[in-house]
């Protein structure tokens, strides 16, 4: 402590001479961002726009210096740097250079992003969920006057501010909230759903893959929920949103633990989801059912194992029945509709495998990648609902507030714009005073989401609020 | 290395010196028998009855010395003592006084006893699985001649024993074996089926609710095949045995890894099964497809929780339908029968959970204990079944050989009989000198199994065969 105390106060005195020999009075800010992924391009994009007027330096960092030169090309006040987050005296070194650090970095390296800033006095934001790990840091974080923002981006992040701005107000009004349902999806555009399946990769494959796996909690009516992962693609719920039309939303693991952070602690019905194109689910079942999803165990097959043979080996033995015919056996609602989807995926043909070792989950990922690819003209499509049922004046309404974001193309889609927008705007609100707050926070309360949900909407995003009275 | 070299020459000393004053000159032979639970019945008392005339003593260790000093009341040459493997000094010093080490723990702590083993010079034996980690010690386990014997329980152990026989008899009359399948159940004797699921704890419930997650793996003509959990209880083979009646089988974890162990590489078929009696797995997928038996995460009710509430927070949500309904709904083959059997364990009723925290999994097992428990009088049953099917002369083949084993009450049992004896035989045929070998075993030998079967067979423990001409 004594040591790094010190070794502050001659980092201090250096900067402090430096500025006042070559920079403007006020000091320049420095925002560091860490990953050049896709994500990353809105959120590089919306702080450099003001980075010139509002005298702020960007710094983005990746594991692969090309990718962040590629990112930062032809926008002003930017840097980009080579960054390891292995190498720890390089680690170190960057994040004391900053004021405040994005990590856009893989969830599992934030506690250990977030200790450095802790060590050297920065402030922390990210997208991602707040880890146990991180809570550990809550008291430090106080004390040392910080702001360490997790769950800022789309989902968790717009989901929480647009919600909360409406729990809130409907609060103050007196009105007494009894059921909430939120739903997110990451999906394909309606003009680029030219497949069978109306379903593209859009973001992370391997998380569409294994989504839902675990069991899925929530509470309807009073009465607790608990759906296993083989039961999630048939307890679905119909929502539709104007103009795009019809979707199924699927539990989406523990809805019981948002009661307390949403403040709805004895609400009798709280569930959030995940929403697919109609159809979707009860296809994509097929495999859930089959074991074609399983990520728990390593499959070592043979050279000349085929996708035929791969589906087949999910299937109950018999001498002269086709896959086809065992399918439909085995699952008695798969009808020619659905088996046509499962072979323009190609799972009924005899072609090799893409590759041998893996788990299933891992295979199966492989064989959808080379179907579900985006062309280059395609667009990316965010879809978010929250239902509301509230008691207001002896009367009971429905609300239901809808966002749709639509990509551009396949670089600046929806998901890069959902995600690293709100991140931006809450750095860029947090740099200029609006947000006074410290400590370790989610953006659910109305200092963060006031401002913040105002400016999505001149960026696009925007929520359409319908009422309807029930009973 | 020297020390203990030093240290065992001193013991050696003081041993002889010891003998020499007041025992006959044949050294008596120490069994050290770790774990005196109800397992270990028969074991001990196999091996106390020829103790006297063998020059040996049993030293049956258990954590609690009541429970070994019961164990041994009335037996010969046997001595209790209290040991805790946690406690490595007394562990030791027990272990340097035995020759031979028969671990009846937790299958876990086998790693830790057979270390000492190795570090002492003394035989091991266990009717638990080969470990990777006491796989590890192979090398030096020969270069110490040592035999250290796993798997010789029930199954695994008879299970390997009298495959083999028939598989090593069959290979040298030059016949090819193309099928192999082999199934065991740890079940009731018919007399003490008397409740509507034919099925009470016989063993470990806790093993009996998880049992068959994961994915299970065998292979059949040729063609391989997985099936996940949820699955399983439905992809259901029939098996009879004479006498008592028609049993279901469901694949058993990796059978695949068999082929090699048994020396059956390229065989087209082999699978492993579990045995339920009739109709039991079709009654327990209910609980399976729910979600009731997940062991994955913890549940935390509100303490006026009841059995019917517990299993209707794993169904749809309906303001007026009722449990039964929804579940025939939900599950579409269940008819009377099944919900009958559901209603007589108690799930339907309104009676408070027997816990509110824990896996789904662990509260049905409390429910469960509660209803299957043994009644005094009541019996269990070991029932065991290998189907070949044989190329012999241009004829083919099916060979049936089975095996039941029915206990004498509740703590004599089938189980306890079955798994003790087969470690005790082995015990002695190698202190007698008929297996002479050493290194890492499984009972897969003739040396081993030939006078084993036979010893077992002397003891009650007996296969018939059968054979038919197919196709």
């Amino acid at each position: 402590m004594f040591f790094w105390g010190n070794l502050r106060f001659v980092f201090l005195l250096l900067s402090i001479r430096y500025d006042t020999k070559y920079k403007p009075k006020i000091q320049m800010k420095k925002i560091l961002i860490l990953g050049a992924g896709k994500s990353s391009i809105f959120l590089i994009e919306y702080l450099a726009n003001t980075a010139q007027s509002k005298n702020r330096e960007i710094i983005v960092a990746d594991l692969s210096k090309e990718e962040a030169l590629k990112r930062i090309k032809g926008l002003p006040q930017t840097r980009a740097v080579a960054f390891n987050s292995d190498d720890q005296e390089n680690r170190e070194k960057l994040i004391q250079t900053a004021d405040v650090v994005i990590s856009m970095l893989p969830a599992f390296l934030h506690p250990l992003i977030a200790k450095d800033c802790l060590q050297y006095g920065k402030h922390f934001f990210s997208a991602s969920y707040e880890s146990a790990e991180i809570r550990k840091m809550k008291t430090e974080i106080e004390q040392k006057e910080l702001l360490f923002l997790n769950e800022c981006g789309l989902d968790p992040g717009i989901d929480h501010m647009s919600a909360m701005q409406i729990i809130d107000r409907e609060k103050k009004l007196g009105n007494e909230i009894f059921s909430f349902k939120s739903f997110t999806g990451g999906l394909l555009a309606p003009e680029s759903e030219d497949n069978p399946w109306n379903y593209k990769f859009t973001w992370n494959p391997r998380n569409v893959v294994i989504a839902g796996q675990g069991v899925s909690r929530f509470i309807r009516n009073g009465k607790y929920k608990y759906i296993p992962y083989h039961m999630l693609f048939r307890r679905l719920e119909k929502i539709s949103f104007d103009g795009i039309g019809e979707f199924e939303g699927y539990p989406n693991r523990d809805s019981l633990s948002y009661r307390k952070v949403y403040g709805l602690d004895n609400i009798p019905t709280i569930l959030r989801g995940t929403l697919r194109r109609s159809g979707f689910c009860q296809s994509w079942d097929v495999f859930v059912q089959l074991g074609l999803t399983d990520d728990s165990f390593e499959m070592d097959l043979p050279s000349d194992f085929t996708q035929r043979m791969f589906i087949n080996s999910f299937l109950p033995y018999h001498p002269e029945k086709t896959v086809e015919t065992k399918i439909k056996e085995l699952l008695p609602w798969v009808d020619e509709n659905i088996l046509k989807k499962i072979a323009w995926l190609g799972l009924l043909e005899n072609k090799p495998l893409p590759k041998f070792k893996g788990s299933p989950a891992s295979i199966l990922q492989m064989i959808l990648e080379n179907k579900w690819e985006l062309n280059p003209d395609d667009k990316d499509m965010i879809v978010m609902q929250h239902q509301f049922e509230i008691k207001s004046a002896g009367k009971k309404k429905r609300l239901t507030s809808s966002m749709v974001s639509i990509g551009e193309n396949q670089n600046q889609t929806a998901m890069a714009k959902t995600v690293g927008l709100p991140l931006a705007i809450a750095v860029d609100l947090f740099l200029e005073g609006t947000i006074k707050t410290k400590g370790l926070m989610l953006p659910i309360h109305p200092e963060i989401y006031n401002p913040l949900l105002s400016e999505l909407e001149k960026q696009g995003i925007k929520f359409t609020e319908k009422e309807e009275l029930i009973d």
